[in-house]
């Protein structure tokens, strides 16, 4: 064990929070295989994961297209209306879950789905307003069903892997009040790993990890210090933004290590153990 | 407690589950403010739901219209290829899984969502065929993800019981192979009551109990004899059948009480449990 920290490379025992997007070219049939047979090999672990892309899609073809906003700051999210929630929960605790559990289940990992609503597992507080920038202006945006994850049931999630079960867990969080909240996956995933005082977090998307001059993928960032995860926030693009943040979190609520990964083939999870990506250390 | 066996009312203590369909007119906000209510009071209980008629205006809205069939045995159900399945996963696991999970956590009722394929909750064997008769000939239909449940994970359920959460159990169930299967849901419920030892099932609809007329509500058979449940098959119209299908195993498996009760409006679950609808026992 005294290897770990020089060696990227978890060990059995260790806690390992892997979150996986939900955007073009991710391969869940990659990322599960692998993770089965970690499991299998006693790694202990829990997958978070997105469906952004697919609620698009289905949003569309629902005559009820998405709506983005960014923030003054910079930040783009989904504005979350009502109508919207209820696809986003389709997609989301429907149509991506259940097909990860369905593929962990026939791989003979005993994976349970759940969202941050079930136990209250991620809970935060719901914003209904949105500042938002339209056409230069700000402009204030109502009706939003949005937060950010604020406290982890732990209990729950440590009654399912103690009895053997493999958590998969997915946004809306609930708000303090039970409603239903969309939170950014990341960011949830970096507070689950810091609840739980994981040992790595593992932030897997469709690019190699953080680049230096986007999208040329030769650019990779190999490493990030941790005391200074915010000022590579220069070189993050819409969604790696969040991951950003979500890596900082993490490494100041105490995770040793971050990593972001490629989610498109190979083996996923091992290859980020292993350092492949930006560590965040 | 020695009431029990002549006074119809469920006892806190005692196991129930509730069974809700998903066709029009099933008010479940009525269903919940009832089972938090019963849930604070100290009973202990499971619901099951549905979510048919939402599947098939998200099928229809989706292009891909549903397509039912109906057996030489003259039971109908739903012909669910891979595309109606992920369908069936949005509408039963996101949507409406989802609304019930967040009714239930605004009324202060810490409520899990699961399906049968999480922690393989519901199991049984996956028929990918089946024989449905279309203008009078019987045809063999194949790439059917169907069956019925033939096991209950009570561990799983009970360990969610005993830390406090109410379960709110959906199809799919898992095949043993891992598939997603759809299974009927008031047979599931009826599995579940039988292999938890449950002290009664409640299996509401849209309609009052069986009728001996249907669709005259002023027909509703009061009580059926246990051991005479399937001699009342010839009064159960389309998705009715399964329910007295469902009341007979359970009866059968040592389910004390089956109620066929109304979840249209008032307090449908109190009713049910106090003798309102038809009642086997």
């Amino acid at each position: 064990m005294t290897q770990a920290a020089d060696h990227p490379q978890a060990q059995a025992g260790e806690m390992v929070i892997v979150k996986v997007g939900g955007s073009a070219g991710i391969d869940y049939d990659a990322v599960c295989a692998d993770i089965a047979a970690l499991w299998k090999a006693g790694q202990r672990l829990i997958l978070v994961h997105g469906g952004s892309g697919e609620t698009n899609r289905v949003a569309e073809a629902l005559g009820h297209p998405p709506k983005f906003v960014t923030s003054p700051s910079g930040y783009t999210s989904r504005f979350t209306d009502r109508q919207t929630l209820e696809i986003f929960e389709m997609v989301y605790c429907g149509k991506v879950n259940k097909g990860i559990v369905e593929r962990l289940q026939r791989l003979g990992v005993n994976a349970v789905g759940l969202s941050g609503l079930d136990g209250r597992i991620f809970e935060g507080r719901h914003k209904d307003s949105v500042r938002a920038v339209e056409n230069g202006k700000v402009k204030v945006l109502r009706g939003d069903h949005t937060g950010t994850v604020e406290k982890v049931n732990t209990e729950l999630i440590e009654l399912l892997l103690n009895a053997g079960y493999l958590p998969v867990l997915t946004p809306p969080a609930a708000s303090y009040e039970g409603v239903a909240i969309n939170v950014d996956g990341d960011r949830a995933a970096a507070a689950l790993a810091v609840a739980l005082k994981a040992d790595a977090l593992l932030l897997l998307s469709n690019v190699p990890g953080l680049l230096r001059n986007f999208p040329d993928e030769s650019s990779l960032i190999a490493s990030i210090p941790a005391n200074d995860v915010e000022s590579y926030l220069e070189f993050a693009q819409d969604r790696m933004k969040k991951k950003v943040l979500g890596a900082a979190e993490a490494v100041q609520g105490g995770v040793r290590r971050v990593v972001f990964g490629d989610a498109r083939a190979g083996l996923p999870v091992s290859a980020a153990l292993g350092g492949a990506g930006t560590v965040v250390s």
